[in-house]
């Protein structure tokens, strides 16, 4: 049976084991440092046969990647999620002929050292720190590297400096405009490093994620908001201006909706002190800030992992 | 300012309100019929200014397109999640003259009746079906049409019929072979409709999920598998094969593993009788089936909604 | 140091594996049957030494209670959730002098075959019904039983037949009476057997459930509702009324509130045909419905497991 | 029909709104404070009525406890989650004659401020810590009060400092010992104030939190542990020994593996430096720690809320 002769035809595909969940401890004598991940592998290439026959003469198994994942660890330890990315991706493209791309997908979750004065135990006591997610997605075909970083769940609020007025009426519209609400958002963010190649020097991982998350705390806290997508765009633009080392944002800000509450039936007034807050439905609200020039890349619709 | 001097441009940007929750009622005498869904309005357009500046003069508030869900259900009724969805964003994209694409993502939770034999109440009383969450997404730019439905969260197994041998071995591999293996999967699958004008005949949206589900959970039950991959495209290709009105199908399936406890310790021989059910780490199997001669639209990462 | 001296005592205290999740393939020739369990494990006894000192003298460890449950999982079978936590906990209290007490409990996911008429592989393939989950607790000190069997998340609604009115009125009331709302709720149910001891006739765990789910829900779809208080009781009664096997049933009812929308801004009337379906507030209805001349014994509030 | 003729006879109940997302702005001039809670109220009392005949004369409406809420948030503010839910919960019992008991749990969610070094906004910006989730319940019949504080989700880890050893070994056990392994869980705890009182002196409800989430975590980094059940007592006995004003503490600590990995067939050494970090099977260890001649109240099984 040719290819041709089929109705159905396989299009993009990609396989792996996801969600290996690594957690590395490294010591500096009686101090202990940790990389807690969630590793999820993904592998494209000349992968049409298992689909159409179920050979699995060029499939690596899944089981396979996630070992690779945990003996990595060893081997190379984890200097941060994109390093330990970039080589789990070069690996699997270099040793594995048909295996032509692949992408690594990493959530980390940070951990701060219990505060224990004069305890033997300080140096290896630990608390999750439990706010957002930092992400991390590697991509390598053999030739180009694409590395795009990210969080997600960092719940941010401004109690006032927001306002939502000026917009457009139609029959179906019965918001009454605001000159100062709540504005809270749970930040989903992605950027886009322009570091493509072996030849370029590399971007400090570590720092470029402390910086690029401050700048986006900075940047909803000082604007004074007129709408979220003025919120978010000012949000994105601070780290495009800031990072030369990134090319492309994507933010996607649920609007974390606070209704004020209407307390006038028990003769109390409200000036703005007790809200309501509500879980659906939800104001989304997700753009791409891009440098000048540059092209997008990041998807539309960011996925949980 | 102009656009020219900024360094950090808007690209792609969308706004509505997300998970509007209704429930539509529809009484056929003392019989009523239920449609409860969850919908998402995604709106695009000529919206940089309010990114730029925070002026609203062109945002139709997410509040109005919530609205306007709860409106419409009552003017138009819920025929089925694809024709409301039709509804919505043939209205935003006509009726602003600022929104160029109109974006609806619908959930569909299904109901039965309660059997009460003999009891008045057996018109108006329902259970939660609570297998498979049906989704439809719903694209219109003012001229035409993209319908992709899908479901997610239906969970199938084989207990037996199913092999994983002949793979690769690399330095990483420990993985033993099997000739029988439980194969379980979440399926999560989108399919992409080659209706795209109004002229054409309208699909019954109704009719046609009811197919696919069945055709895609008689290809996993009859599917004699050698590898998920295997078992994957079989669902999608019955899909394109039986359903002229589908072009593509995307599925995303997780190996939900099943991995056979040995039981020697304890002097007791499995004999593929009792399996531990694992959560994490999961193999995850992607893939698109296309009808030969289609291009592919459907994104490679599917999201939740 | 003794017990005496220690300003901080011990209480009650339990411990062991949690949420070991078997499947338990039967083959009837080429006709499979699954059971589908997760099985936690919680033990008591004279444990003071390991919380005092950390002697682990008289702990078997978690690690051995898991691996009991799967080892059981062959040599016993499981008949039904309530009949395999039985073996369990029987066998801790009586081969472990230190454990006093063993308490089973189980959630159990339900399937049902795919229905491929003419397929070979029709015997072996299943969809996950996804309803509700089945609980079953067992627990034994030695001379007595007590099971309590129960479910969750099964989500029904009445879409008429429901009022609330002839409420109190106080200074914080601001809501309207009706005589026609939507009542729905997520069912959150445990019941007791009057089975105590091993000399007793043992009921049949399996039609039991069955039958119970049954009445419950019949009583849901039966009852014009006043308050869904007035509902959780006809529930409790039917099963108590009709179930010899039972004396005590505590329900934990959620108004899933499904508010009227109010179209009447866009000069629509809504005739009980468009609600919205709310998250949270919700109400809580909890009570014990109970045989005559029973003393309860479920605790008061619910757990998840 | 008399109560005594009914072979279904009501037994606890309570009913209320639960899950008040409320919202608490205060101003100190342009700096701004937030109290974060999900309010659930449960009420009892004289409701046999509701339930046999669906009589509301004595419901005060679910609705109406929700106002309550957010009416009390203006009219008395937030001191602290306790001092709420005292005002809360004294107002149902004395302005309602039918209800005789009033409990209220509190979910409190903190926030912390962004630093925004020179920016006018920084009064006013915040970023929720996302640890632990605290919790309290607050009790009150009219007479005695009874306050149960915790708090939940709050992940530790020591990467060394514990053993596994001495355990018991029957025919299910395969689990070698270890003289060094990772030990971390997440906090799940309740403690009770000896505070029962309206003519005692109450506790500072903010200081006494602080307080003894400081001694737990430090007791679980200070102690070398030979279990976890030594670690879960040491951590309950340093609070009833450090904070005279509570009288019993309930922990419920989840043991979240961490497996070292077999590295070898790979030819490496894994020096207790990569593991595995498992979701389910865990072990469970739960245990109360009473102030020695105080009687326990605090049920076995925390519930979620």
């Amino acid at each position: 049976m040719t290819v041709n002769s089929r109705p159905a035809i396989l299009g993009q595909n990609q396989y792996g084991k996801a969600e290996n969940r690594v957690v590395r401890i490294t010591r500096d004598g009686a101090t202990h440092h940790i990389k807690d991940l969630a590793v999820s592998v993904s592998l494209s290439g000349d992968m049409a046969e298992v689909h159409y026959s179920g050979s699995n003469a060029n499939v690596l198994p899944t089981d396979t990647t996630k070992n690779t994942v945990f003996a990595f660890a060893k081997e190379h330890g984890i200097e941060s999620a994109e390093q330990f990315g970039i080589h789990l991706a070069r690996h699997f493209v270099t040793s594995q002929e048909p295996i032509r791309r692949a992408r690594i997908r990493i959530e980390e979750y940070a951990w701060e050292r219990i505060a224990a004065p004069g305890a033997d135990g300080s140096g290896h006591s630990f608390v999750r720190k439990g706010q957002e997610t930092r992400l991390a997605q590697i991509t390598y075909d053999g030739s180009s590297w694409e590395v795009v970083s990210g969080l997600k769940d960092l719940t941010v609020m401004n109690s006032t400096d927001s306002e939502f007025r000026g917009y457009v009426k139609d029959k179906y519209t019965t918001l009454p405009e605001t000159r100062d609400r709540i504005l809270a958002t749970s930040v989903c963010g992605r950027w886009r490093f322009n570091w493509t190649g072996d030849e370029q020097h590399m971007p400090s991982w570590e720092q470029s994620y402390e910086q690029v998350r401050t700048h986006m705390l900075r940047a909803f806290a000082e604007t004074y908001s007129l709408s979220l997508q003025q919120t978010l765009y000012q949000m994105g633009a601070r780290v495009i201006e800031n990072r030369a080392e990134i090319d492309e944002v994507r933010l996607s800000l649920p609007n974390k909706h606070h209704f004020l509450v209407d307390l006038e039936p028990f003769g109390l007034k409200n000036d703005n002190e007790v809200y309501l807050a509500a879980d659906r439905p939800y104001g989304l609200i997700e753009a791409t800030v891009l440098r000048d020039g540059c092209e997008p890349r990041i998807p539309v619709d960011l996925t949980n992992l």
